[in-house]
């Protein structure tokens, strides 16, 4: 769904993928990164779609908490599944949201 | 595909978005969105991923470039057939792409 983030600033993690055919477990350590980063000081929110490419924004509240976030130990290893096993090419960016307004029917 | 930027510093519109069953013309105005933005000063890329949310994360040079798009008129209709047929609810955020890096296998 769409997150549910508090008034900027805040950061966001744009994490841009191609996936491998390889499965390995991708699907249910997705599912736990979510839940991993959801019990992080300084998340705010995930969104993720995916059909050629994924992308999954995740949503913190400043740059302390992403790099903790980066050197959680379970999602080091995740992190280096994805590149031995998951993922053909990624990019991240990291970005600071200055302004955001939203729309509901 | 992901986006082939420049180095950072440059801005990001993260566009995350659900839809309504209304077709009307969607797909055919988001692949003419894609190709009117890619004409427009400041366009750096995009990037598009949808299955329970659609997220597009388009890149620009500077926020100058952002507005201008924004005010695009083939644009402003698209965005009101958006709110009126194609959305049951969007969120837009615009953030400064401070940091990148990739993995091409």
């Amino acid at each position: 769904m769409i997150a549910k983030t508090p008034e900027p600033p805040y950061y966001a993690v744009i994490f841009t993928s191609v996936r491998t055919e390889t499965e390995n477990g991708y699907a249910q350590m997705a599912d736990r990164m979510v839940e991993l980063a959801a019990e992080q000081p300084g998340f705010l929110g995930v969104e993720s779609a995916r059909n050629e490419i994924g992308i999954t924004v995740s949503y913190w509240t400043d740059l302390a908490t992403i790099k903790n976030w980066k050197m959680n130990a379970e999602h080091t290893i995740a992190r280096e599944i994805g590149r031995s096993d998951w993922y053909k090419a990624f990019k991240v960016r990291i970005a600071k949201v200055e302004r955001d307004y939203d729309f509901i029917k």
